[in-house]
């Protein structure tokens, strides 16, 4: 693949631990080149700009996705990137309750239902011994 | 008025000059009870909670209205908000970037035109001697 | 022109003065069949129906309306027929405040915008004598 | 707690028996103060104004929901407010039928789906004796 | 029924294999009257107009509601209705990777789930023998 | 630049006559590289990918720019493009009659909006002789 895909694959890996190869295997079946896209040109190209932290990607992420609430899965990964990039959980839900003003309480609740299975999965993981 | 708006006020004072009473003047028309909510339960009750900082905020304020696409003046307003709080205009931008991931291109390029105007309105700010 | 058109276009007329010929007129030059369905599906078939009363048929459009923020234009003109089958503005400023709860306060702000249109629309067409 | 707290937490009790206790211990695990503020902004400042009936205030939110597309718990728990406050199965399913012309027909065919769910838990409640 | 009813039946028909008994059956308990809207306003008026091929139309439909987020069990639905009047699967992917230019990769994500659902509807039926 | 902006730019010249270049001077005061990934990503590599042909594209993006009801200056460059590849303004008024049903009659009744200018613009240059 090109050096767009080696870069996005690689930031995806340190975002979420094997994330890059699950993302390609999710979409394999049908829609190979959407895992392709998503690698190249939104974390090779997009996420790997300098111009800001992945902190504060992540945190605009999961403000986003919060407010347009038609994202939930997405919004329920995002939220465990923003827990590997070390926003903690409080912070996570501090964006959830602010977004309440732009989307509305019916997106925050159901963000914070996203939160939960986010934390939950946190959670197993953190206490998992690496494979 | 209450405590919650005294605090709501002087905190959305500090983040644009005036713009407490600006916002109350904008309403008080036909809607005057919409701008004290906005001051006491937006400013005084979410935007002044602890848990995030005022940079935070406002950036995860610019990427959910670009991503939702129906609050053009608002971001305009906001984009403002996040240059007086120390957020960059390349910061912005890249936000801005990153939301046509989550919003579509669309969304992005509205979010530029937004954005111009901001930064046109603080550039002329900035060098206008305070009144 | 069918039943329905005819019904439709009677009703249009009693909540917007003359408003099923100035629909037909605004559209007719390249989308007059918009119009028609507009006439004959939304006035004929649903608006027409016995079930609810026209002041809870404008309550609920002005309420959708604000809350999705993609319809300004509609939202003035419904505001407007609010306004003629017997809704106060104080109501209707209601809507809005509790639209801010659903569709986030940006959508309100815009609805407040929309609604001081639709009022002073209303008022000029209030001291107008009769044609 | 406030006073606006407790007046909002008696609304919503009214609105839906023991719901204020039932919104507070849902969200009490991650997000306490989204449940707050629910409570206190939601029900105590914005549904306990006297401008407008609970009847009128339930028709508009019911509306707003299906018509977003983005909040079908919400939309569910709304229905059963609107039944609880007085407004029958049938001015539901008028509101529904005329948020087709909004919101679209797939937006309405989903709010049929909540209408299902909703009408079928208030079926189940009003035949059980009161605890 | 209508004229206009019968003509959306057949056409509904033609497109889903007995999907007009189906639509009417699956409304039939609460919303018997959204099921005739949509088959008479929606496939007798809309779907059937000379304008554009029923090819164009599915492909118009699915590109719409995978942008719109909002409609999954829609979005299935017109797929299925997409293959069945020629357009492959391929095709569908097509449409699904471009609209991630205009309503983002969480909605072509999840429009790839969709497709994944529909695509197996169809090769279960296309390997059963006709009733 | 890169191959993949070489190819998305003669895409995008072929189908508006010089729309690669207004597209890069329109963003280069703040925004350059949201115009190269215009360019590079959704022409160089979605929409030139043969999948599917530019009519087909065309129709899908006018389709979902109108349901979605956000993006009103797209959604007229688009109509343009539209015309250009050769679908013809009845089949673009067709799309959008259709888009009721999706996105709802406003949403239709702006896209009517968008088709006047995007009719009036292709007018003036279809008799205006070649720089």
């Amino acid at each position: 693949m090109s050096e767009r895909f080696d870069r996005g694959h690689a930031l995806l890996d340190s975002i979420h631990h094997g994330g890059g190869a699950a993302l390609v295997d999710a979409l394999s079946d049908i829609a190979p080149d959407l895992s392709r896209y998503i690698i190249e040109f939104g974390f090779g190209d997009v996420y790997s700009r300098p111009g800001l932290s992945l902190r504060d990607r992540q945190l605009a992420t999961v403000a986003a996705l919060t407010a347009m609430g038609t994202a939930q899965p997405q919004l329920v990964a995002h939220m465990e990137g923003a827990l590997s990039v070390g926003i903690t959980k409080e912070e996570i839900i501090e964006v959830v309750l602010q977004m309440a003003l732009y989307g509305g309480f019916p997106a925050a609740m159901n963000a914070v239902a996203a939160a939960r299975d986010a934390f939950a999965a946190w959670d197993v993981r953190s206490v998992q011994p690496e494979k």
